[in-house]
This record gives C-alpha cells, sequence and structure tokens, in this order.
C-alpha cells in the first residue's frame, strides 16, 4: 500500500489539505501518547507536579480534537472526496475521538497520582502499572506508525496485542483484590492502582480501534467486529 | 428548528436516505436503551439468564453500529452533502460510535450481575445502582428525544444531568470504599458494584456526548470542549 495514492490530485491545495489532517493527526497521537507516558510516570514516582501538568495539558489535546474535526468537514463540505480520500477523512474523524479519549485516560491516572501523593503510596501494583503501561504504550506507538505508514501488519499486530494486554489486566485486577481482602487498610490505595490499570487498558481498546481504522482504511472493510483470525487469513492467505 | 429542514431535496431518494439513518438512528438507541434498562435490572435481581441475554444481544447493537455508518459513508460518497444535511451525517457517524460504547458497558454490568450471581449479593450499593441507573436511563431517552426532535433545550439538560449524574457516583463510590473498609470480606461482591456504578457513569458520559451532537447539530458549533454556561446564555440570552 503506497502512502502518496492519497496525494495524487488535480489540485494541489486539496492534496495540501488531506496532508495536513494526516499531519495533525500524527501531532495529536503524539501529544497523547505523552500523555500517557508521563501519567503513568507520575503514578509510579508519586510524582504531583508531573501529574499536574498532564491534567493540566489535557485541553491542548481537546482543542485539537476540535480543529482537526473542522478541518475534516471543511474537506468533507469543499472537496467531497471520494474513494480512499472519503475513507481517509472519516477514519481520521474517528480516530481523533479515540485520541480524545485516550487523553481523558491519560488524565485519570495523573489524578490518581495526585490521590496517592495524598494517601501514601499503595504497597502493590506498580510491576503491573509499569508492564501493562509500556505494553500499552507501545501498542499506542504502533497504532499511529501503521496509521502513518498504512501499515496492515503493524495494525494487525496491535489488535492481536490488546487480547493479551486483556488477559494481563484480568490477573493483575484478581491479585490486587487478593491482596486488598489481606489487608484492608491498603484499600483505598490499592483502589488508586486499579482505577489506573483500568484507564490503561482503556487506553490499549483505543489504541486498537485506531488500528482497525487503519484495517477499515487499507481494506474499505469495517473490521471492528469482525473475526480477526479471518482478517489475518485474508491478508496472508495460508497456502494450500 | 424545524425537522423538516432536512427533507427538502429535489432528488427523492435522497430524502428517503436521510430519514432512513435518522430512523435508524432511533432503532439502535432504543435497543442500546433497553440493554441499559436489562442490565441494571439482572444486576439489581440477581438475574442471570436476563444478563446472559444482555451479553448476548450485544452483537446486534454492533452489527447495527456498522450498518449504519456504511449508510452515511455511502451518502457522503453518492450525496456530497452539504450544510445542515453534512452535520446531520456526521452527527449520525458520531453517534453511533457512542451507542455502540453504551452497549459494552451495558455488557459490562450484566457481566458483574453473573459474578455476583456466583460470588453472592452485596451487602451495599443496591439503591446508589438504582438510583444512578434511573438517572442514566433518562439522559439516555432524553438525549435520544432531542436527537429525533433536534430539541436544543432537552440536550442541555442532558450535559446538565451529566454533572449531577457525576457528583452522585463519587459519593456512591467514597461511601462503598468506607464500606469495604469496615466489611473485607465483603471486598469482591461491593467490587462488582462499584464496576457497575462506574460503566453507568460511562454510560452517562455517552448520553452527554450525544446531548453535544445535538448541539452541534442545531448550532453548527463543535461544543464539546466548551462552557455549558456560554452556550445556554447564547440560546437564551438573559434580558438586560
Amino acid at each position: 500500500m503506497d502512502i502518496t495514492s492519497h496525494t495524487h490530485h488535480i489540485s494541489q491545495q486539496y492534496n495540501i489539505e488531506l496532508e495536513a489532517i494526516r499531519t495533525h493527526l500524527s501531532e495529536m497521537g503524539g501529544m497523547a501518547q505523552r500523555q500517557v507516558n508521563d501519567a503513568i510516570q507520575a503514578l509510579i514516582d508519586a510524582d504531583i507536579e508531573r501529574a499536574e501538568q498532564v491534567v493540566r495539558a489535557d485541553t491542548k489535546v481537546n482543542s485539537m480534537e476540535v480543529t482537526i474535526d473542522e478541518e475534516c468537514v471543511r474537506i468533507l463540505a469543499r472537496r467531497q472526496p471520494a474513494a480512499s480520500d472519503l475513507r481517509l477523512v472519516i477514519a481520521v474523524t474517528k480516530a481523533i475521538t479515540d485520541l480524545e479519549r485516550i487523553g481523558d485516560e491519560a488524565s485519570k491516572i495523573a489524578r490518581q497520582a495526585i490521590a496517592m501523593n495524598k494517601d501514601g503510596q499503595s504497597p502493590r501494583g506498580y510491576i503491573e502499572v509499569r508492564h501493562i503501561g509500556g505494553h500499552v504504550s507501545r501498542m499506542l506507538q504502533d497504532a499511529l506508525d501503521a496509521f502513518a505508514r498504512l501499515d496492515m501488519d503493524l495494525a494487525l499486530n496491535v489488535v492481536q496485542t490488546d487480547k493479551q494486554v486483556d488477559m494481563e489486566y484480568a490477573t493483575a485486577m484478581r491479585e490486587l483484590v487478593t491482596f486488598m481482602i489481606e489487608d484492608p487498610r491498603s484499600i483505598t490505595r490499592v483502589l488508586s492502582i486499579m482505577w489506573s490499570l483500568r484507564a490503561l487498558e482503556r487506553i490499549g481498546d483505543h489504541a486498537r480501534n485506531l488500528a482497525q481504522y487503519v484495517i477499515y482504511l487499507v481494506n474499505g472493510e469495517d473490521v471492528r467486529h469482525a473475526n480477526l483470525e479471518q482478517i489475518a487469513e485474508n491478508l496472508h492467505p495460508k497456502s494450500e
């Protein structure tokens, strides 16, 4: 899949507009990813200053969503895109919603970091935050790269990783519940870790959504509720 | 705002297509709302059969999303809608994403109902589930009505109610944490209620999103991150 297939138009201005929404999406993605990484680090280090920065910076991600959305609507209204251009614009409209919600989830983690600065550190769960956080941050990076390069294999890889993250999340939650039962005095603090893990799991879901838009963009097929094995099979048919 | 403003087109077929996505959105909304109500009832009654029905029916909501999305893309590609028609199609594309996620949250509540059937009833929290559940179900109903009638006042009302739900949610969570600390044996069961309350709070957020699309549709203004008081003021300017 050639990335430049989106940029052959008689109108030079139209090309520039399509390139612009791709670039802005990348920028917004980078911003959301920094928010996620900073929130995880703030939680692990109990760094209240960094956490407050994350909460404040959320408005930037939000206003970026509105800006790109308006760009997309303008293109739809003026250029009346067809075929792959139309798919691109639609995919970007959807992607920015997920990025905005990733920003929201990062804020939630940052708020838990602030709460833990007050209530004290949790006696458990940091290894899980670091581990699942690392996975999710990588998924987001890969999903954004897949979008930029229209890389179907990378996108499928993100969708597959999400299943693994969901399993690790479930295991971590079970262990934390067991720990809370053994040490009820830690409940409030362990709950902060649990809410943060849940936010990470949601970020993983949004990264998976982003990857699915890439598949839609390349395939022209809506795969949100389709069977993953089927898509991989269609993409790389097994030899007889 | 006259609902029929969307239906004056030379092409009779185009009118029919625009009407169809509105009708299908209403149907999908009704389906999502039934899922939410059934999930709440299943949780309160520990009704495992009803809960399993909710989990199963989620695929219907999902496939409805794909169908309507395809209808919207087809209209964008073939009809190249402008002005308010374009806004309608875009709003519907966004709305179905929220309805699909409402379905997901209803499934999560249903899964907690199934878990509680196994672990036993929670000693606390049902009043809160009933109360916040009632609010959220009403918000969803109002948001869907606001969409069908393009009723800006009703939409603003939904956005305002969401703030109240968020506060009630925070209070309920604090009380449940306190209860867990006093009675650690109940942790697993009380957590099921807490996850369910969080799902309800998310459903409220999605209903608020739906209401905001209505405001966007009527106003042509993106209000997702705007100040609510400002919008209300613009809509009903105070007399001097």
